[in-house]
C-alpha cells in the first residue's frame, strides 16, 4: 500500500509516519510501499507513545529489542525494561534497594534503571514525611511476581520472538497503566466510604 | 527569605520560580520575600513534575484542591484524583468498567476520569490480542483497595488539612511509581528465572 493507505489503515498522519520512519522507528518501505507489518509496528509506537509516554529515543531503543534476532529472548525482555526508562541522572544511594531485591533472590542486571528510581522515589517520600521502608512494600512485590509470572509465560507463549517481545513491551506499558487507574479507583472509593 | 534564598533553598532554579508564581502555581512572596510555606510548595511542585510528569495546567487543579480550605476532605481528594488525569478526547465505552465498578460497591463521581483511562486501555490491550476482562483484574482492585485504605487513613490522621491533602497527592503520584518499578523489577526477575 501507499503511505495515505497506510495513514487510513493506521489512523496515524503521513507526517507522523514519515517521522517515525526518519528517526529510524519504522522501516522505510520498498520503493514507497508498506504492508501489514507496518501498519502493526504503527500500533504498537503509537501505544508507546500514547500510553507509556516514551520518548522517541527511549521507543527507538525497546524497538532495536525486537529487531535484533540475534539476541536471546530474555536480554530481549530486559532491553524493553531497560530501554523504557533511564538511570536518573543524579544517581542516589541504591544499596537499600539492592540488597532488598538481593534478599528476594531477584536476579536483576547491573545498570537497571528500576532500582535507582526505587531508590529515588523512597528520598522523594522520605522527604515527604512518609515513614517508608522497603520492608513494608514486601507484599505488594509478592503479587508483583506472582502477575509477573503470568505475563511472562503469556509472552513466552507467543508463536513468534517477535510476537512475544512485543507482547513483553505492550503487557509492560499498558498494564502498569492499567494497574494505576485502578489505584486510582480504589483510591476514591475508599475517600467516598472513610 | 529573598528569591535568590528561596531558590538556594529549595533546589529550583529563580528562573522556574517566577514561572510558577506567574502560573498561579506558587503564591508571590510579599514584598518579595518568601517563607518556609513557599519551600514547601516547591518541593511538592516538583515532585509532580519530575515523579507525577504532570502538566504544569493539572499542577494547578490540584494545588487549586489545596488551597479552597472551604471544600469537604472527600472533595478535595476527589480534585486531586481527578486533577491528576483527564478523561480521553476520544471517549471509549465505560459501561463495562461502570457496571464493573458498581458491582465492586464502588462509589466513583461521574465525570471521574480514571474509568475513561481503564476503557481506553482495555481496548488497547484487546487490539493487541490480549485476552483480558476486568474480572481477571479482581485481585488486583482487592489488594488496590487494602493499600487505599491504609493510604487515606494515614491522609486522614495528617493534622491539618493542608498536609492532609498533600499526603494524597505525594502518595498518589509517588506510590503509583513505587509499585511500576517494584512490578519492572518483578518482570525482569521473572524472565531472568525461566
Amino acid at each position: 500500500m501507499k503511505v495515505s493507505a497506510l495513514a487510513e489503515a493506521s489512523g496515524v498522519s503521513v507526517a507522523s509516519i514519515k517521522y517515525y520512519v526518519r528517526e529510524g522507528l519504522l522501516p522505510a518501505g520498498t520503493q514507497g510501499t508498506y504492508d501489514e507489518g507496518h501498519v502493526h509496528r504503527l500500533r504498537l509506537i503509537r501505544a508507546l507513545v500514547e500510553v507509556g509516554g516514551l520518548p522517541i529515543a527511549r521507543i527507538r531503543a525497546t524497538l532495536a529489542a525486537i529487531d535484533d534476532d540475534a539476541a536471546p529472548l530474555h536480554h530481549a525482555f530486559g532491553a524493553v525494561m531497560h530501554g523504557i526508562d533511564s538511570v536518573p541522572d543524579v544517581e542516589p544511594d541504591v544499596t537499600e534497594v539492592h540488597d532488598w531485591v538481593r534478599g528476594r533472590g531477584w536476579s536483576i542486571e547491573d545498570g537497571a534503571p528500576a532500582p535507582y528510581r526505587l531508590a529515588e522515589l523512597l528520598a522523594t517520600l522520605r522527604r515527604f514525611g512518609f515513614d517508608v521502608s522497603l520492608e513494608n512494600l514486601d507484599s505488594i512485590a509478592d503479587s508483583a511476581y506472582a502477575a509477573a509470572e503470568l505475563e511472562v509465560g503469556y509472552a513466552r507463549a507467543q508463536p513468534t520472538r517477535t510476537a512475544a517481545v512485543e507482547s513483553m513491551m505492550i503487557g509492560t506499558v499498558v498494564f502498569e497503566r492499567v494497574y494505576a487507574e485502578i489505584r486510582r479507583l480504589a483510591l476514591e472509593a475508599v475517600s467516598a466510604r472513610q
